[in-house]
């Protein structure tokens, strides 16, 4: 029999002796490895936290203490011990749990994440609140990794938190990899610290402190409490940035050692105020095939749970990612000109920037989990005539929409944003989804907003930005979505466009399809479909949703009286606002229907399932048009 | 005769002898005195860096070598010595100079700056260029202060730019406050290096170094080479902050010893690489009142030049600000429930929350300048059953975008947002705006959005945002504008309002006004004098964007068959976009006309000047409606 069947939530954890808790830990990787490689996901760094997940639960008095795992998607274990096990097989479904913490699935996930470098805010807050109501014995605790903790926003929290006397341990679980290796400062601060023999002395004194007094517990308080400061300083052989910024510092430790990780938390939730425990963990521990390859199974897909072997899915003859043609094509266009460089928020092989970044690298710069850096050095560098493409995705773009404004569009800067991962996303759910970036993007003045049909529009608008970029044009946005395009054939010559104007696909009667970007693919074919019942609506290729092709759609409005937009972004601010906007401001009478994503958050799941529940499946396009017709 | 006179370019400045320079310090600062008494701007920290800013210009060889000043309200000595002296009385006046660093004002402005911490993104972006053209002789720097090296995006950067092997000099500003007194780990860091002995000691070698051996040039770089690392720590006392993300450190220097500044600047110049210079300056220097308090002569309006005397502009019988309604509102409720806290991201004082600081200083938090982290750690206190009204800039929001989508909408959770400086803000300019949250904030998910007419529906909205919360609502967003309000008699019993619904305020024929906002006030004014004309519309009081109130709409839609919506926001996204959504998802035939902020960027300028340009002002909105009825 196994623990792991006998632990339903942590209660039940906390029963078993502290000497069973390697081999749960083992019966836990298995579990995950073996779900993982059926039904994919985040199984890196999930594997890497195993020991780290089940010390906490065992130490601490969850979900009364409260905590919080950035970025969230090393949360596998977390989700398994609280009460999660069974409905694992569904993590990332459609109808299934989320692969990230949500408050709303349980009373264990303190707070939702998703999106790097949050939880030290919200831990703080929740400190802050037990401290207000004279709560001193609550624990707080944040896990946060190397590279979640470069991100400004928890530099941030850091600063405040430190100036406020809370119940606090952030805990950094330091892989020295974010998804791609980690970039900065920090990174290579953390690595000097992890090998400076000074510090391995005093890890070794905290070592068998742990494992020799554990029940002594005012021994220890004492040596801790001797540790602050002076004492500390010393033994960590000067420089301690924590410390500097008023943090108590422990570490490093083994973060694969479960028992005396169980110590050393132990020893610290005696501990009032704040404390950093810097925890060196491996991202795919156990399975031998992640850990040499880390980047890759950040999130492999499936995979054969035995050898570790990905599942190559059978891509012979299939499109290719936008993303494939995205990196293909700046690399095209930096081989022809060395002003040309790409720039990416810690996405670089989610992007497809590793293609550039293989022939100049010196031009490639991965910034971290910035996006308020990366848009802002890209100012920087476009203020010198450079001309940067930086590739953010979609709902990681909302961490630099002051940076757009402020410094890009403001100062006319010819920036070209590569946005990715537009649209719905699918998998990654309610946190990842690009929905909103069409309506955020188009209140600001000076943009250029493009989104092509398909790979060839692609390149195309690719190339339209950069000569634009080159003649010193106004900042132009590209928006695809995740995954892959419709061409085989996808290497063209890239062409420039016309900006601000669309095309006419396709002539009709009555009614004219509006669509901006790939859906349009699925509107082509219920058009084609249509045909055998004797509808026939027109289709034009938006292309620009700014500056809007109005002298185009003026040219329609005669012909065809029934206008309907299809986007894949918010119903409210986009495309279908835009248009609605036009034909007031035109003083037309055409009536306007729209497709586009609701105005509610969408949650994870395959992609035809998503589509189908708001309307943007080929069949769900056909009935739309029907209903207009009928 | 003024040295000042003799100085249209910097070229000018470089000619002088150093001896001169605290003279032309003087004078310098009194021109912005004389200036600033009569045309308001920011004077403290312009006053604080007046030496600096000398000897930047004086050493450095500009507009060649790039220098990037940071939030740039501080950057008035510049703007005087790089040809604006004339312009000057123009400063942020209607088609005058800005307040802030503009590109297209100064070939010396090379990176347009008005929000905070932005700074060494850019450089490092201009630094890098340098590099990859082979330039290793071009010197980027960049003037940030102690507040705003605390933002996020400053640390993003810093991190960064470690990583790389850059020409860049940062210039940390450090006065101990940013408009209200710093907080947080950073500014308790600095004091503690500036005060402490160790530091002292080596600040006096370095001082005793330049200005006996300035021209010995090998010997100072050598003196800092072997500074570098191990033997500056020592000097340093051990741990120092900057240094641990590999920056090399130096100061503290008396940033108003123009000669000393010079020749220390003169020493950087020559050491390649990352170098981090701190500076302590005093805000207000050279004006005694302006010395002693702070934070009221940050930006003091007009006051006597020969004294530094506020002249207190007669408020008797004007109403009030909506900012100090809002602080004596917030402090209303905080007194009946102590679950009620305030947030403000370094705008205590601006936005009045200093009128509950006063009376509940431990459940008021400045966080510093932290859009982000302000946002989550509201989301965080509002998970525990904390209400928190979090206070911030509509401009200054643009950089809590994703926290706002991520933490607060998704997760439901009932925080109270209060967005000060909503709409056209005057004579800060572009980068202050708040033209945009209407339209970002209307495309998310679960939030509620609202503005007031006057200060009696600010209140009522506020106590109907906090029972919602009370009652774990939606999140609550209520936006008002900079300035005051339109009643004298203010203080009403606040009322809950029913959420989602609009009221009329006026019966009409033919044409119908929407407005939300405090624009409405100019509405009823425009429509009483219209009467005159016999023009009488129909008048509309929105109270909320999101909801939409559809059901009163759908009952006005036949009595006016034309529409006009007025607000306070871009034309792209807003209030007019929501009505023709409307309009187009009911199949209503209804015209549609609007007055809003254009999509362009609005400058500098006093409200008046800027709403007869933009059609905000009572005679443009008559124009307007005579023309909808011609």
């Amino acid at each position: 029999m196994r623990y792991l069947d006998t632990i339903k939530t942590p209660e039940d954890l906390r029963k078993l002796p502290l000497d069973k808790l390697p081999q749960l830990c083992d019966e836990l990787r298995q579990f995950i490895i073996e779900q993982t490689a059926k039904h994919p996901g985040h199984l890196g760094s999930s594997l890497g936290v195993v020991e780290l997940t089940v010390a906490l639960h065992y130490v601490f008095n969850t979900p009364d203490d409260r905590l919080v795992w950035d970025v969230g998607h090393q949360a596998y274990a977390h989700k398994i011990l609280t009460g999660r096990k069974e409905e694992f097989a569904t993590n990332r479904c459609y109808g299934g749990i989320s692969g990230f913490p949500r408050r709303e699935e349980s009373e264990y996930d303190a707070f939702g994440t998703g999106h790097s470098s949050t939880s030290i805010s919200a831990v703080l807050g929740m400190a802050m609140a037990a401290k207000m109501e004279g709560n001193d014995k609550r624990n707080h605790i944040a896990v946060i990794g190397d590279g979640a903790i470069g991100g400004g926003m928890a530099f941030e929290a850091m600063n405040q938190a430190s100036y406020r006397d809370v119940n606090m341990l952030l805990i950094l679980n330091d892989n020295k990899i974010s998804i791609d290796q980690s970039t900065g400062a920090m990174s290579k601060y953390l690595l000097s610290i992890t090998t400076s023999p000074a510090y391995n002395r005093f890890k070794n004194r905290m070592w068998n402190l742990f494992t020799f007094k554990t029940n002594k517990s005012n021994k220890i308080t004492n040596f801790f409490s001797k540790l602050g400061n002076g004492m500390k300083g010393y033994l960590l052989g000067g420089s301690n940035l924590f410390q500097g910024l008023g943090y108590r510092y422990f570490g490093p430790a083994d973060g694969h050692d479960v028992i005396s990780l169980v110590k050393t938390l132990r020893g610290l939730k005696k501990l009032p105020g704040l404390k950093l425990f810097h925890v060196l963990t491996v991202k795919g521990k156990g399975l031998e095939m992640a850990e040499q390859h880390q980047t890759a199974y950040h999130a492999p897909g499936k995979f054969n749970p035995d050898t570790g072997q990905i599942i190559q899915p059978d891509t012979e003859g299939m499109p290719p990612k936008y993303q494939d043609v995205f990196g293909h094509t700046i690399l095209e266009i930096a081989r022809e000109d060395e002003k040309v460089v790409g720039i990416t928020p810690a996405m670089a092989t989610g992007c497809s920037l590793t293609i550039m970044d293989e022939v100049f690298p010196e031009r490639v710069f991965d910034v971290g989990i910035a996006e308020q850096h990366a848009v802002t050095f890209a100012a920087g560098l476009a203020a010198e005539g450079y001309i940067p493409f930086c590739n953010i995705y979609s709902s990681f773009l909302q961490r630099g929409y002051d940076q757009v404004i402020h410094d890009v569009a403001l100062q006319k800067l010819p920036v070209i944003f590569c946005i990715d991962r537009a649209g719905l996303v699918g998998e990654d759910g309610a946190t990842h989804q690009g929905a909103y970036d069409l309506a955020f993007l188009r209140a600001v003045p000076n943009l250029i907003i493009a989104s092509p049909l398909n790979e060839h529009e692609l390149r195309n608008m690719m190339m339209t930005a950069y000569h634009n970029a080159q003649q010193g044009g106004l900042p132009f946005v590209v928006r695809y979505p995740r995954g892959r395009g419709v061409l085989v054939d996808w290497r063209n010559e890239p062409q420039d466009l016309p900006i601000g104007k669309g095309r006419v696909l396709r002539e009709g009667e009555r009614v004219l399809v509006l669509s901006l970007g790939p859906l349009g693919n699925n509107v082509a074919k219920a058009l084609d479909s249509l045909q055998a019942e004797n509808i026939r609506p027109g289709h034009v290729d938006v292309r620009f949703l700014k500056p809007l092709d109005e002298e185009l759609l003026r040219s329609l409005a005669a012909q065809y009286p029934v206008w309907l937009t299809v986007e894949d972004g918010t119903e409210k601010g986009g495309l279908f606002s835009a248009v609605a906007e036009f034909l007031e401001d035109n003083g037309l009478q055409n009536q306007l229907h729209h497709i586009a994503i609701p105005d509610r958050f969408i949650a994870q799941g395959d992609i035809p399932n998503i589509y189908r529940e708001v309307g943007f499946d080929v069949e769900s396009v056909m009935g739309k048009i029907r209903g207009i017709y009928d």
